[in-house]
């Protein structure tokens, strides 16, 4: 298969959009027409990946919610293509032969996907099997940089005797990892977590650090992630960027931690968000030219 | 359910046995005659899980070789019982809602499994809501603090401004987790994933560091652990340390290295290094009394 990067960015160019919609089916929070049906959460996310279809690039199942249905997730990334790329969002780490069974199942020839979410607490050994597998099947990997969440504080910000802190270390490895993996598009199939709500100046030197990686951003939206933040990331050409928004976008009636049920006119409610925030990136991507 | 260190210890206790046998069914390795039943990797998990009672404390199926039927490593630890507890080996670590879903599938009242292995890249947060399911219902969460690969150098062992090792940091945030979390037996439902491979010094380190934790420590035999690091972390009565094997108990033909096909006789090969196993660590617990 083509390059994963310049997959995405073709999709990004087609589009016109760098969302990526979130899929994380929460059951209590599905619209009352789909709760009573077998299949609640299945039906929602097929719902809302075709209102996703051409405004939006790419769709990222989230693979907590999926963990009794395997089938579940993969069935959505079919159904998306060729309008949507898929990343699953599964955010493993392992070593040796089990590294291996998992970059077999979700980055193989036969997975749906085009892309996974890694974690690299154990290291670039743990990592490697994972990008060898995308770089043979043309599928992409984002490994965890920088999380969104408070506690990514604990650890990842900490402060080494280098002087560096502990994210920068993981951004070298990012791109050492991805340095020799970089498509027409002259980004790398090895890209990087990094939450939206990181302060711009640490989304610069996060790209001065990795230069060659596609930035997944999460964060925007329900976490107070910020566009100026996002914007950071983007190169000369309003390239280089995937944001990805579950809650905001696919269950905007809950925004600001509001406990509402959807909406008649949910799925219109969807539409307006998407567009939405498609109408602030395209404003960032503008003027980062 | 009662307290799972308590539980865990009173297996120890009734086996006379600290061994996990981890379930990683290469679908490769497996013995001849299993190959071609239509549920190979099962039936070589369930056979071994037979030969282990009595003969071991726990088993520890590896989520990622049943990817693709979540129900199977549930069946296995379901038929463990009473005889051995069960650790899914899963090293997750997700935020919010997401670390919900996997708590509530994996540790939740309605799964077998006993303990759940988890990441600590993203900090207190991710790791709480594992913390909290597992304290509802009598459950353990394993942390990784310090890994058995090669790569654990990576980040794990970067030496921080502070003067600690990432590593330490690690151990200190799964002890403050933990320590309102203790059973009867002194230990918390909070244990911690500390390679054998690390040297003596840095596992009494890390006891002093975690001394209510329950070490899970892997490594020993194929990547070449030593008992001398894991006798480093028993308590004066020869417990706090559970020792998962996988590749040198279940598939002992394959020790070293050896490409070799497993031998008719594999069932009692199988045995006879579980009781090996039990030996060399029946002698390290006596003399550490």
């Amino acid at each position: 298969m083509e390059h994963f990067a310049d997959r995405l960015l073709a999709r990004m160019e087609a589009t016109g959009s760098i969302v990526c919609v979130g899929l994380d089916p929460r059951p209590d929070w599905l619209p009352e027409e789909l709760r009573s049906l077998p299949e609640a959460s299945r039906e929602f996310c097929a719902a809302v990946l075709d209102l996703a279809r051409g405004r939006a690039c790419a769709i990222k199942p989230q693979l907590a919610f999926f963990d009794d249905e395997p089938a579940a997730p993969e069935a959505l990334a079919r159904a998306a293509r060729p309008d949507l790329l898929s990343v699953a969002d599964a955010k493993r780490g392992d070593i040796g032969t089990t590294a291996e069974a998992y970059a077999a199942r979700w980055l193989g020839a036969r997975s749906p996907f085009d892309a996974l979410t890694v974690n690299p607490f154990l290291g670039r050994d743990s990592l490697e099997p994972f990008v060898s597998v995308a770089e043979k099947e043309g599928r992409g990997v984002f490994v965890l940089v920088k999380t969104s969440n408070k506690g990514a504080a604990d650890f990842q910000d900490l402060r080494l005797a280098s002087g560096e802190l502990v994210f920068e270390a993981v951004a070298r490895l990012v791109s050492d990892l991805g340095k020799k993996l970089v498509g027409e598009s002259g980004f790398s199939l090895v890209g990087a977590v990094v939450g939206a709500t990181a302060p711009p100046d640490v989304v610069a030197r996060l790209r001065e650090l990795m230069p060659r990686a596609i930035f997944l951003m999460p964060g925007y939206g329900a976490q107070g992630g910020s566009e100026r933040s996002i914007a950071r990331a983007l190169d000369g050409r309003g390239r280089g960027v995937l944001v990805p928004s579950s809650r905001a976008l696919t269950f905007p009636w809950r925004a600001k931690d509001s406990e509402a049920s959807a909406p008649a006119d949910w799925r219109k409610r969807i539409i307006e968000e998407l567009d939405r925030t498609n109408a602030v990136f395209r404003a960032e991507r503008e003027s980062s030219r």
